[in-house]
């Protein structure tokens, strides 16, 4: 195949072994070879490859850093990976307008990092924000910690250039605040997992950096006080920044990972607010008094800036802490509506318990996001089927409390069969879209839909 | 045409002259007569007409109060007016969740009055509020007034039924706050103009009513200096709830209008933030102090709610103080980069005196969004000529610096001709989009494309 690609530099066409086995996987179990791997550096490559790839019929993958935690990434039809991380460039900070013009494989703390000196970010804050590309964000509609105040990606993406399946370049949005000119086409490719074409530009309305934080942990003895503390705090419209909750499971975890004792509860919340004055302790005293209403067994302030890391410290160990107990992590996202919150952590515990299977959760409860954490093995047969049912369980449990599949990780490969249940007649016209961008079905074929 | 629809009672379907007439155009100057009018009750009825229109190859036009200002009501190929007024039902406030699930017919003013006693509400605030329809509002992702802070309509819908052309129904759109699961079906319905299908229940996320309000109006003797104060209280992140403009034109009408003088400014600003504490206070004073500092010549601070609503009186009576100036006023909406708006009033300007147009403008200068209005009498001609020739030079302008056509009326009929200028190599994608979802054409024809 690489004679195809005879235009790029050599060491950007990628075909060993090892690097061919690379790129068959993301932050998933599921795993597959890629024909052949090519890292653009420019649009007018990717137009080229885009082209050769629908003349040859070739399936192209894109891909940021494969942080994925949908199999999104992964090549099931092998074909092209394009690997966009060398297209890197920030290519205007606007101030006056608070817009972002730059190119997919830009690393998420990296853009932040660059926006610091203006007084801006881009706000949603996703786990793997210190290695994810801000492509592949806007790919899978991708947030996080913060996304219970400030939203989701979609929230700010105000222009896209994107590479289409024939070859054809698309240049969409305004550097209008607002507009309600034309169908609203970045909503379209915002969230569309590299299913519709490739992005080559992005332009991001970022916002006014927060200069003043105050932060809390409290901790429950019961699951159930936890989640009505976290219905009582956003609906008193105290905007939190952060609001997360960790499951006695995780907490364990964390203990043993860091070495840091918790006392005896079963839910602990990391309350933050921000904003621009004072206003933010007084907001924070509210939601705590909130949580001792609903019986908070435990409340830490933070004093200060190193008291506020150290809060933050066990909530970002979730994660590694719980990798440390088995060699495979499901990580799910199931998302449900506040009201549905308490009802969804009970079902996460009976659903384990019913399939013999460990689940730890944390999450940002303050949107109803959760995650669900499958502690298996992905080697033993038996043990990964079990936890297959029980997510599925979970799934359907969702879907049936009118929440959704996914709240911030995408569909991908992991979903897919159970897209139908939450969309239904709606499908159709997901699978007519498709069909409208990409009629030979060559972009990151067998996902999603 | 009437005998087709004999399954709906026959006062719901109108066919005199006068009624004929009365749905013949909106709040343009567009006029076009429909063949007949239903008014469903309900989404079976709906689909039923859908049906028969679509056997029938008629022209189906869904219509809200018939306040736009972009001709989108008008049946331009004759056919059905769908008058979905009778359909205004608030089904569901979910307070626990923040939504609200009606159907398109019921008024944006009553939806926010019901919502009052939950302590919530539906921002986007448009000019027609106490008329338009919140159907109206989602086909034309409207807003107003409270845009720079709260946004537009689309960021609220969070759920929607939809009536497709051939009949089919589809139910979008999640519980949860945040979803990424598949293609956002929402964001193409939004803004669409009723050309891709009819909406029968809309589920809004609705947000915390403020309870405290800090209002100011601020004069300036020159424009360049109201729109440099502008510029930098948007980017000073003191996030303005209001942040209004008029011109001299503007207000010399409104001096006629209300009998109530106004010193010899070039332009004046209503500044008014919003909040749940007396952050609000001090967030105006930091506003007033960044005018003073762009050399305002007059502030005027509104000490009691009773002031407050006299500074926002002579705002609200622009549009009906223009009014009785001439017999056409031609309402337009181009809107800007907030860096580019000083350029945009100049371009005003000169556009004005080149075509020998009166145009006094005023708008939501916080988003960049200006309202342009040409003063004419569509009886004569030459006038209505003129205006129209100098509509085409601000279109050119705004998108010359990277706005929009469209802020918030949508393109309809008075902006068709030109959308091709703003999204160029879109408009094929557009178009694909109109032929996936509505293949024979009977939505709306004429409109957006």
């Amino acid at each position: 195949m690489r004679e195809l690609f005879g235009f790029m530099d050599e060491e950007r066409v990628l075909t060993s072994p090892e690097e061919i086995l690379t790129y068959s996987y993301d932050a998933t179990r599921h795993r597959s070879l890629p024909g052949i791997i090519l890292r653009p550096v420019s649009k007018e490559e990717v137009v080229d490859i885009v082209k050769i790839a629908s003349r040859e019929a070739l399936p192209i993958v894109p891909r940021g850093a494969g942080t994925s935690l949908s199999g999104g990434p992964v090549p099931i039809k092998g074909g092209i990976v394009l690997d966009l991380t060398l297209m890197d460039r920030i290519k205007e900070v606007d101030v006056e307008n608070s817009l972002v013009t730059l190119e997919p494989g830009v690393i998420y703390d990296g853009l932040n990092k660059a926006l610091e000196e203006y007084g801006l970010f881009f706000p949603p804050d996703p786990g793997s924000g210190k290695v994810c590309t801000v492509g592949g964000m806007v790919a899978n509609n991708s947030s996080g910690l913060r996304a219970v105040k400030y939203g989701t990606t979609k929230d700010y993406v105000s222009g896209l250039e994107v590479v289409l399946s024939m070859g054809e370049v698309i240049k969409i949005g305004t550097k209008a605040r607002k507009s309600s000119s034309g169908y609203d086409l970045i909503g379209i490719f915002v969230g569309s997992e590299g299913t519709l074409g490739v992005f080559t530009e992005i332009t991001l309305r970022v916002i006014q950096r927060p200069t003043d934080f105050a932060t809390a942990r409290v901790g429950f003895t019961r699951m159930e006080d936890a989640g009505r503390a976290v219905r009582k705090i956003i609906s008193a419209g105290l905007r939190p920044a952060v609001l997360e909750i960790m499951d006695t499971h995780t907490l364990r975890a964390v203990e043993r990972y860091m070495g840091q004792g918790f006392p005896e509860v079963e839910a602990l919340l990391l309350l933050e607010m921000d904003g621009f004055d004072d206003g933010v302790k007084k907001r924070l005293k509210k939601g705590i008094r909130l949580c001792r209403g609903e019986g908070a067994a435990l409340v830490e302030e933070a004093k200060s800036g190193e008291e506020r890391e150290i809060l933050w410290k066990a909530r970002k160990a979730s994660l590694p802490a719980l990798a440390r107990y088995k060699p495979t992590l499901i990580l799910e996202d199931v998302t449900v509506p506040i009201s549905a919150l308490p009802k969804m952590m009970r079902a996460i515990g009976r659903i384990g318990k019913k399939h013999g299977v460990e689940i730890a959760t944390f999450g940002h409860a303050g949107d109803g996001n959760l995650h669900p954490t499958l502690l298996v093995d992905r080697r033993n047969k038996e043990e990964l089927q079990k936890a297959e049912r029980a997510m599925e369980e979970l799934f359907l449990e969702a879907i049936e409390l009118r929440g959704t599949l996914s709240g911030e990780h995408g569909i991908g490969l992991e979903k897919k069969d159970f897209i139908g249940l939450e969309h239904r007649d709606a499908m159709e016209l997901m699978r007519g879209l498709k069909k409208v961008l990409d009629p030979e079905g060559i972009m990151n074929p067998g996902k999603i839909l």
